[in-house]
């Protein structure tokens, strides 16, 4: 990891250099919240993005993929109120005219501008309101923390905390900064539950790297984390690099140092969007060991977080292997159950395919006791391993998604 | 299907001839309820069996797969209040003496015997009780209705009504009769659900078509329904032929026609188990078409199904097609977002990959006022189709799940 003697991770109060940020209200929310924001690159900046792989996708999406990766990008516009999903061609227009008006006002082309939406789906992007959005944000653009901040916190929907990290990493005596921005995840909007984030960086690195980067980031990251399986039609996750940082390109040990430190970085924002899962109680670290390969790993944890059994027994602080143990058994994913073994927060409860005697109460207390409970599973003598973060789930989670109507 | 002019489906009081059935209380529930159940063929009878998949397998799950399909089985004893689950040699031990209590008693061999249970797990099974429990079963075996029903009583656990159907079909002027009995799906034991089912029935029939026709019949009735899809440890599917209605072994024409019958028998009894999901207020009944295969559609309307925000939508009386369709979206078969097409009862909301107008109001109350919501989406232009059956979910069901405590 990261914290090696050659590098070191920071909290920063700093933003990466060669962005600036904006965050402004234009009528998009009924509330009258923020509702718009742009980062935008001094010059052009390297860009890559993962999107959701469902297969009904928003307009934003689609015009974010035929964009990127790219050396040339210049901004990313987000408004958050209105997700331009399941809007036909005229939300294909919406989208591509959004990215225009960024880019007459930067001076850039219009493929070289990002666009995001979240919020409501089905209804036509405001695009006068959009407008006037983007006038006002391009008039406040800063490269500082307050305007990071407040780009953070136009992209929210029903978010309960604004969602940002930045940090700084030390790597062989010169100082590289991320900063990153994230919503969602949980059943957030009242249509649609949407995860975006932008993270950027002012580390010097090639395209081809911030492309392989953002994989290895985004696997062990926002792909790791659940609060109740759906999927989005909108989720998109973007990194973009100004190379402001001066020093050669991050290349060899260097890079991985980078990618770990970003990785880290990314991990906690993550566990951001678990921790703010509507209604939870707990977030659940799920750690699955000696599973045939680290993809079977993996599947075994995410059916296991998105499991309403064990969601609920956690609610409860029901030390419950029971509900663990099977729900791994039905991941179609190899396991040996004469090796199966469990601990629920260090404490051992099945060993080798059979029950442990143990103490319910006090087990069920320390579960109550724990914000993050972690349970490690470990599943045969195989070397695949893989850690995931889910939420619980309570009745304010059935009571926020069954109270609302179109 | 079996409704046409060669064959009628009624309701029956009868139970098939050549099955004796008895329910007992042998005292493994502390509640005192009946917890043992037993159905013996007068003669040898054919059986077949599924069981889950999960690669955690109770002790009885293992003896029955090696047991089925048979032509010689002469009973299956079924325990609730403990599932013999996680319980190692000792319970692999004690199923099989359970099986060898009833075949001493009936002068059969045990592994003539299939043993069911369902319950608590990671307890050994009280086999003084249970023993007790058989002798007591054995002395009170009849043929009839009465018996059949105190039998269907006996495996339930905390089922909040008992699951059973007799039936007859007439076949071209020979009529045959199905008994069913079924528990469980609901996430119902504290610990685990678990569905068993025994279907029982006096039509001749050979050993293949026997094991063919539970095939057919499991995938398209309880493999079809889902409550939180949590699949347990027990779940078990047995069907018994006594082949003591006269006339000759039913092929062709005839065998098809029954197969149907038994099938319709079956959906019935499976569409109780989901209206029976804790705190469930409706059942979605969601027919998938235009898929690419009838797996594809399948897979596509389990996800549905099990979608927390599609349930929680149903349960606030919301048409919220976006949750629907994007559900759809992420279920990883192929759709095409062009043709997709969305009714609930009856009335479409989405059509070829755009939202229509619909009065939200009389929509949410049709949902509202409905026990049965169907849903039906095309997902393009293929030939291949499925219907699947799900409860929605409320506060109550999260609430039950949480509120225990191992």
């Amino acid at each position: 990891m990261a914290n090696s003697s050659s590098s070191k991770i920071q909290q920063s109060p700093t933003v990466p250099k060669g962005f600036r940020f904006a965050g402004v209200t234009c009528g998009i929310k009924a509330s009258g919240k923020p509702d718009l924001a742009i980062v935008v690159g001094d010059k052009p900046l390297i860009a890559a993005g993962v999107y959701t792989t469902n297969q009904i996708v928003a307009a934003p999406v689609v015009l974010c993929r035929s964009r990127t990766p790219s050396s040339q990008t210049r901004a990313v516009v987000i408004n958050s109120g209105n997700a331009n999903a399941c809007t036909g061609e005229q939300g294909e227009r919406d989208a591509k005219e959004m990215s225009q008006m960024v880019a007459t006002r930067l001076g850039c082309a219009a493929s070289d501008v990002l666009v995001m939406s979240t919020g409501i789906i089905g209804r036509p992007l405001p695009m006068a309101k959009i407008e006037s959005g983007i006038d006002d944000a391009i008039s406040k653009l800063q490269p500082d923390h307050d305007a990071f901040t407040r780009a953070s916190t136009a992209i929210m929907t029903t978010d309960a905390f604004r969602k940002s990290i930045q940090r700084t990493v030390t790597i062989e005596g010169q100082t590289y900064c991320v900063a990153a921005m994230a919503k969602g995840a949980g059943m957030i909007a009242p249509n649609m539950a949407t995860m975006l984030a932008v993270v950027v960086t002012d580390a010097p690195l090639d395209e081809n790297d911030v492309v392989d980067a953002l994989r290895f980031v985004a696997n062990r990251s926002f792909n790791r984390v659940s609060v109740d399986g759906h999927m989005s039609t909108n989720d998109s996750l973007v990194l973009l690099s100004s190379g402001a940082t001066e020093g050669p390109t991050l290349k060899g040990e260097r890079l991985n140092a980078y990618r770990e430190f970003l990785c880290e970085t990314c991990i906690e924002l993550a566990k951001m969007l678990v921790d703010d899962g509507e209604g939870a109680t707990h977030i659940m670290e799920i750690r699955v060991s000696g599973a045939q390969s680290d993809s079977d790993a993996n599947e075994i944890a995410r059916v296991i977080g998105e499991s309403l059994l064990v969601k609920t027994a956690i609610t409860g602080g029901d030390p419950n292997w029971g509900r663990i143990v099977s729900a791994a058994g039905y991941a179609g994913r190899p396991m040996q159950p004469e090796l199966t073994n469990l601990k629920i927060l260090g404490v051992p409860l099945y060993e080798n395919g059979t029950p442990l005697a143990f103490d319910a109460k006090t087990v069920s207390q320390l579960i109550r006791d724990s914000t993050t409970v972690v349970m490690e599973l470990c599943v045969g003598d195989g070397n695949g391993n893989a850690t995931r973060w889910a939420s619980d789930i309570t009745s304010e989670y059935v009571r926020f998604n069954s109270e609302y109507t179109t």
